[in-house]
């Protein structure tokens, strides 16, 4: 018996005149004849052409849009527009039958995106969701690749937590008690000590100061793994449950992390560019396509691809916040009171349209700010000789903002712990942290990506919900 | 001025006459002269060689296991023993101090794993951490290389879900609730509704559930993330947070299911033995002392790279449950009554130590076990014909046990409702499961693999906490 190969293969050879197996299902069927057929090997389709005579009506009847079959046949060079090959059916099986009149995609009107996430168990079988996971993986993928190339170790930092790595971030609760009878101390507070690690636990927020600990030790590790937000913010470009990349490096100062970071997000997009061609260039259609139903000066000036290109090809502007506001403070929306938190003195944090104005408007590129103030930033980053700012840096993109968060770290135990205290954090609890600054201490950087943010940038798509499996949200944890 | 080379580079490149700036950790100095310098690039150092006329006693001093340095110097040929190259300062900074005092692997003494345990933010600095986690590494590299290379799609699955995979395993529940004060309903019970998701929530014991939903558009996937149980297992082999990889493939029968596993496993371990050659045999040799201490009979017959290469050149043994029950009946363990629970009757849920007979006493060999009774295995296992048995194939490794657990699923929606209503399971809440056998349904099967009991055949260490970086367990969720 033939073997059977995926569709991709076979429209990527291009050979004909063998003999195969493919198993898929049917994306469409017509003319009682041609069967568009799909495996989720690619988003295109291999055309299987059966012969009327040799099939009974109770069969044809069963051939619908989303059944799954095992066809047997032979490839042959196809007549039909946009493909070269297809395969001529020789024995043909039905594995699963799909009702047309119950199932959700069989509708003929494009299903919208917000219907689609309610379906999220199979919106993975529409081209959209096809290619964005893809896409998804091909990235994944393409960090993975990057860091073990570097040398990094890819470290497992854990998921249940007793520290609060960024002393504010509202955290979910872990627990086995039964919530109706949690046991109570004497004096009726939860008694945590009979909890199943003995102490209050949360999900975790950042694995960085885990990753700090391995980085003191391997150099340079870096993180991949779940990260977690009990905030009640139900926008397009918040999860609570997400993904985040971290690595972490000895020996690095803040710009050694800056070239880094603008060397990695560069090396995966192109990765994706190189692999995932055919997602791309679909979901830059399907962009285009939502674009038009915009008004003319509401849309990208560049195309999804020319956008992944333009940062491939331009440096990153780099400049501190202080250079930031000045040019914000100077700037139209902030003269005409155009924005909606006007900016009037240095120290103000910047929030969303301003970042967009200083990314879209001003430069038009990626831009890394850098040396914020060091009250509105966190209490392990390195502070600067002017004793009024850190050296962190905030990379941000077109249309997402944020999408790298990072700084070099303070090595130095004492501004360290004075830091600490001033932010009224439980220095003695953390005293393992604080080991990395006892005992030989080194300057270091990292800074954490989040991935979701980058798929969304890369795909094109609008709303975060749309580039994640399966979304958890406030009031929603489905499937 | 010079580039920073990591350590790993020189050793390797065995280039002399060049300069070059190396940063690490002192791992020992000896004879006011000789820095035996580390920085987690690979277990081996370089020494660098320091001219004590040239440096003040004061710095002298501070040159102590764990300090962070920098040296800028020249690359010679090494006169001593062990290594071909070494660096002659030229310039020497120290970066971070390290108290000999306080430091806690400044023991000359060999500070055992159980100590180590303790002081899990220090540990990564010890060769034998150093090997284990840069290990860890590679084969979880290998694992997406493994799978990409396959065109499987990497599936991140939910980590707080409203569903349990197995209908068994304890939960740990994910709330924001305040634990003291809960909303109440107006019959006194939790009102979930008020909590982040709208309902009750839990970390998820497996992917396995929404990776058939990917299967059933891609054709494959995998997922490789954390998995919880909060179990009270305090035992070498359980972990209350540990990683699983868990691969599902539509079209796939049992037979293609453990073919896949068993080329799975055997690729991981040979991209390992192929690119960690140094940290295997650092382990190897750590286990061949510890077997030192153990009574002749006790000890393996083989070392760590024999037993690793062993498995690669072997086919794995496939049995059946039935054939297996054959054996431990009328084996010497069985008769003599060694055995803790003996071997009776077909049915009989199969402990380690049954398990271990097996593998290390009968075939010498991994094993594999198939058609497990249906009765004690999960629900979405595909039903023979003999009305008894499941399409269930769980992989049995020497010292290890299960490593693997999968099983073709049902593709039958009748049957599979029918066997979910027997367990008592809520059928309609699952009805987003049920989805993929009402809609183009298909053969399908799926392996998960706990990631550190690979780690732990791997690394030829004997607790599993020594292979995960922050373990978690009962009343432990240190760091």
């Amino acid at each position: 018996m033939s073997q059977r190969v995926k569709v991709k293969q076979i429209l990527l050879d291009e050979k004909t005149d063998y003999n195969v197996v493919v198993k898929g299902w049917i994306r469409s069927f017509r003319n009682n004849q041609f069967i568009a057929l799909n495996d989720g090997s690619t988003n295109n389709n291999i055309q299987v052409v059966i012969d009327q005579e040799s099939v009974t009506p109770e069969l044809l009847k069963r051939l619908t849009t989303g059944a799954a079959i095992s066809v047997s046949g032979q490839v042959i060079p196809s007549m039909g527009k946009g493909q070269r090959v297809e395969i001529k059916a020789i024995e043909l099986e039905i594995l699963g039958d799909c009702d047309p009149e119950k199932y959700p995609l069989q509708l003929k009107n494009r299903p919208s995106l917000e219907y689609l996430r309610e379906i999220a168990h199979l919106r993975f079988r529409t081209n959209t969701f096809g290619a964005i996971f893809r896409l998804r993986h091909a990235l994944a993928f393409a960090v993975h690749k990057f860091f073990n190339e570097k040398g990094f170790v890819y470290l497992h930092t854990p998921i249940i937590t007793a520290s609060d790595a960024e002393g504010a971030g509202e955290m979910f609760h872990v627990t086995s008690f039964d919530l109706k009878n949690p046991p109570l101390t004497e004096s009726g507070e939860i008694n945590y000590k009979e909890d199943f690690f003995g102490r209050a636990t949360n999900l975790t927020v950042s694995g960085q100061l885990e990753g700090e600990l391995g980085a003191m030790a391997f150099g340079d590790i870096y993180t991949f793994g779940p990260t977690f937000r009990a905030e009640n913010s139900n926008t397009a470009r918040h999860l609570a449950e997400f993904w985040m990349i971290e690595p972490e490096m000895a020996f690095y100062d803040l710009e050694e992390n800056m070239n880094l970071a603008e060397a990695f997000i560069k090396y995966v997009l192109s990765y994706a560019l190189e692999n995932n061609r055919e997602d791309l260039e679909f979901l830059a259609q399907r962009l285009l396509e939502e674009e038009k139903q915009k008004p003319q000066q509401e849309r990208s000036e560049m195309g999804l691809i020319e956008k992944l290109e333009f940062v491939l090809n331009n440096e990153f502007v780099r400049i501190t916040y202080t250079e930031a506001i000045d040019i914000l403070k100077n700037s139209k929306p902030n003269k005409t009171k155009k924005f909606n938190y006007l900016i009037e003195e240095w120290g103000a944090d910047l929030q969303s349209e301003h970042e967009r104005y200083l990314v879209e408007k001003h430069f038009k590129k990626p831009v890394i700010l850098t040396d914020y103030p060091k009250a509105i930033k966190a209490f392990y980053m390195k502070q600067n000789e002017d004793g009024k700012t850190v050296r962190a840096m905030d990379i941000l993109f077109p249309g997402i903002g944020e999408i790298v968060g990072g700084s070099q770290r303070e090595e130095n135990y004492d501004k360290l712990v004075t830091r600490m205290e001033e932010m009224h954090l439980p220095v003695e609890e953390m005293s393992w942290y604080l080991d990395t600054r006892r005992f030989g201490s080194a300057p270091h950087a990292g800074f954490g990506l989040g991935f979701e943010r980058l798929v969304l940038f890369a795909s094109g798509m609008g709303n975060i919900r749309d580039v994640i499996p399966f979304p958890r949200t406030p009031k929603s944890a489905e499937f």
